[in-house]
């Protein structure tokens, strides 16, 4: 099957064809170009299926949700085979990306089941209440309606067609229509197929899921315009994000966004542990840097320092590692070009000094990481050396103090972590820079590197913007699911006309309520 | 104590008089216009008591917020009579919106003290997991920052200085920057004045709270604008809401906006039920309908019917009581004069009929209550029909049958309320429309009336746009406190760095927990 099998064959398209990420050329197979009377055809669709979607029972949806998980990995090899050529990532990394993709379906799956997203209040009627009775109230969340997801080029499947944002609006109630990376069509039709053979195995309607591709951006823009839209889900560039934003609140009913779209991860090195381990952080950090050619949102753009021993370890074998770090595909030769231009602008800064560079790229889309070094009063002085390099691309900035530290802390914008290097005697310094992370990071990590995102229930992949459009939330973990919440109250309503969930004799079924403001967990 | 007294005294202002409501006329003390200069100090002051406010155990913060309970009762009756004069608002009306004033902040008290909303996840980690260990994990809410809330003309105590949004926000960690209506400085300043003393008595920062006053637009549109400002609670107008909207979404830093501002809450007057009372239901609407000179977001301002037995009963009984009400002191000059206007401009419409109006006003403040009626087909056809007319205002829309009642509910904006008025008999016909009006509304009601609304934990006072900007959150009730919270994520930190709710020796402290996706009450 291929895209063309789908909900969207109606329209006749012109074509564009899929790209080899290591050579950059279009031999791939050919997919449609979709547009806006596909985007209407989808979103009809997914209009159409909602209220029967959302009416699912939670064994049901949550059975589809792992059916999805079973159809990808029917695949088979194909699917990593095509991720591969498309993205340009090595095998072993996408095999492990594949379980997290299917890792993460089944954890919604279990979300689902365990009703807590419903948010289930009551507070009984108390018909004798002084000076008025009170009235039965009872509340739980529903959900927003058809979400638009944009798939991002850097996971081809965990966060692409069938990834987090899928999962958790699916999870929600919400019918999805994914508007497909144009750097890997191949890998998100074969998910797309997968995704629409667990609907029909399901017995669910088609417009539960729908995927629409094409290579420029006038498909996005239609989609989040489409009235029948009722939330967006994208992981992609600052620029992209920002235009979605700006499109879906100049609509005549602006909806949620949630675009994770920019963050240069600072790492904080703390004075004892750059003396116990400079050079074991500056090898381990290069390391995380270079992983997957940097392409992570949460890849360590920035490391920040105060001047002490072992700093100058540190800077040594960071230098050492990144240049004898080997060249890597990028995922498209757009990308490979944003990076090029972004280390080239941070390398031609004057206050900016080049610690490093790795092998060089003898494509063109192979990437060479990049270390650079500057002080904090040229960092401060220049917003732009704070700025986003998509790839293996991050800037040492020397700090002479504390005060300097922190300020140029206050400076940053939102991100999505920061990490902190530190012994049992940097705990102090490492307690009075906690609040200032806390406001501007959504995870704070100890000891570790930012580019493992653990998919789980505690896991914040979020922050202010703009590494986010909106920090109330995440995009990976169980969180997720409450972005495409909205809650309903119901008042007086016979048992017959509640919703089930509701009802008193749905009490003991092991969903969570708060009863009167007490939590009673069955 | 006067506003004089507080934080921003310290530039000299211009002054405005407080207004009496009944006459129209500026009789009453003078206050400051307060400018930007102002809004500096207090968002500096805000800004600078963050830390140490958010830090505030839950104890102390509840106690707080019982503090001010304390010392806004602790104003006596000068309190009610000051509302009284510059409302219009009769005693027995403002002794109980005082009522629910303390009440509303003694429950955030309880709901501090429950530390549910702080929202507790810990995955523990699992250092022999394969291919690759788990990280631990710890999750937690964080306040947004001080939040900016605009005081509500019509609910001078329960929406305005110390009221839902002032009481959720402080309750959630954050400080506050009032900007009071000017339709009720005097009342305003009494009740900043008991907020402030609470502040001292509990020994926060003087920055918790501040109250700044002015007569225009500018004064708001600087706070929303100031870079401190985390997010802003507003209750009023559309034009206000949505201007507020624009100002704080062309800001660098977008930021989380909850406007409540429109709705005109249809009432749904099922068949058996018309039948069985359509005259007893007339004359209690009409009663809903004029309380309080109809100055509720709840209003009843449309009624949909189906042509079926009864329903003249209904327009008769309904025609009568509205024809007997007398007129009533509206808030403002302004509100009235938009009230008439709207009032006119529907009564003008070629297809709508005047069926009753109340007792004629004989001063610039008297409202005179109003009842119009219109066809499906006529509503359909023009939009203004649809548009809220704040005051004692209702338009009843004819419908020829089911379909149709359908295809008015589909073309109607979001609403905060949606009320059935049925019998058993009608109970299927309203199980088909509870879809419907799910997605248009944040609360349905079955046999009252929408103007009654319960400050408790399942209570939803909002709704889909425009009623709300925000229909993901609640303004009324302990749902209202997540509106200023946002997750932050710790991994791998040591016990000694991690917020103390999220350290093992705090299990068994009654705070709910998800652990490993396990809810867990003690």
């Amino acid at each position: 099957m291929t895209a063309d099998a789908s909900l969207i064959d109606r329209v006749k398209h012109d074509g564009f064809r899929s790209v080899t990420a290591e050579t950059g050329q279009p031999d791939g197979a050919e997919f449609p170009v979709h547009g806006p009377a596909d985007v209407a055809v989808a979103c009809a669709a997914a209009e159409a299926a909602f209220d029967a979607y959302r009416a699912t029972d939670r064994e049901s949806r949550a059975a589809f949700l792992e059916r999805i998980a079973e159809e990808i990995l029917a695949i088979g090899d194909d699917l990593v085979v095509a991720a591969m050529r498309e993205s340009g990532l090595p095998r072993a990394r996408l095999e492990g990306e594949r379980g997290r993709t299917i890792g993460q379906l089944r954890m919604f799956a279990s979300v689902v089941r365990s009703g807590a997203w419903l948010g289930l209040r009551v507070d009984p009627a108390m018909p004798d209440r002084q000076p008025l009775p009170r009235p039965d109230l009872r509340l739980r969340m529903i959900p927003l309606g058809p979400v638009a997801v944009f798939g991002a080029s850097n996971f081809p499947l965990a966060f692409s067609t069938a990834g987090g944002d899928t999962a958790s609006a699916l999870a929600a109630g919400c019918p999805v229509v994914v508007k497909g990376h144009p750097a890997h069509p191949q890998t998100g039709a074969l998910v797309a197929d997968a995704i629409a053979r667990a609907v029909v195995a399901c017995g669910l309607p088609e417009g539960v899921f729908s995927h629409l591709v094409g290579p420029g951006n006038d498909l996005g823009a239609a989609l989040v315009q489409d009235p029948r839209i009722a939330a967006v889900g994208f992981t992609g560039s600052r620029g992209g994000g920002l235009a979605l934003l700006a499109l879906t609140q100049a609509r005549p009913v602006p909806i949620p966004v949630y675009a994770e779209m920019s963050s240069i991860n600072p790492v904080l090195l703390l004075p004892e542990a750059l003396k116990t381990r400079g050079a074991a952080l500056g090898a381990a950090f290069a390391g995380s840097l270079t992983m997957g050619a940097g392409q992570f949102c949460t890849n360590p753009g920035l490391v920040l320092t105060i001047e002490s021993e072992g700093l100058d370890d540190f800077v040594a074998a960071a230098t050492e590692a990144v240049s004898g770090a080997d060249s890597q595909v990028m995922l498209t030769t757009g990308i490979h070009a944003a990076y090029e231009k972004g280390a080239a602008a941070l390398g031609g800064s004057a206050d900016v000094e080049t610690l490093a560079r790795g092998g060089e790229g003898n494509g063109c889309t192979r990437g060479q990481a990049m270390l650079f070094q500057t002080t904090a009063e040229a960092f401060l002085a220049d917003k732009a050396l704070g700025h986003e390099v998509f790839g293996a691309s991050s800037i040492i900035v020397r700090c002479r103090d504390e005060a300097e530290l922190r300020t140029v802390l206050g400076g940053l914008e939102g991100q999505l972590t920061a990490t902190l290097h530190m012994d049992d005697a940097d705990a102090e310094l490492a307690g009075r820079l906690l609040p200032v992370l806390e406001r501007k990071v959504g995870r704070i990590l100890a000891n570790g590197w930012p580019t493992g995102v653990e998919v789980c229930h505690a896991m914040v992949h979020g922050g202010p913007f703009p590494a986010t459009s909106d920090a109330r939330t995440a995009s990976v973990g169980s969180l997720a699911i409450d972005r495409f919440l909205r809650p309903v109250s119901y008042q007086n309503l016979s048992p017959a006309l509640l919703p089930a969930e509701l009802r008193d004799d749905a009490r003991g079924d092991g969903v969570p309520r708060l009863v009167d403001g007490v939590l009673i967990v069955n």
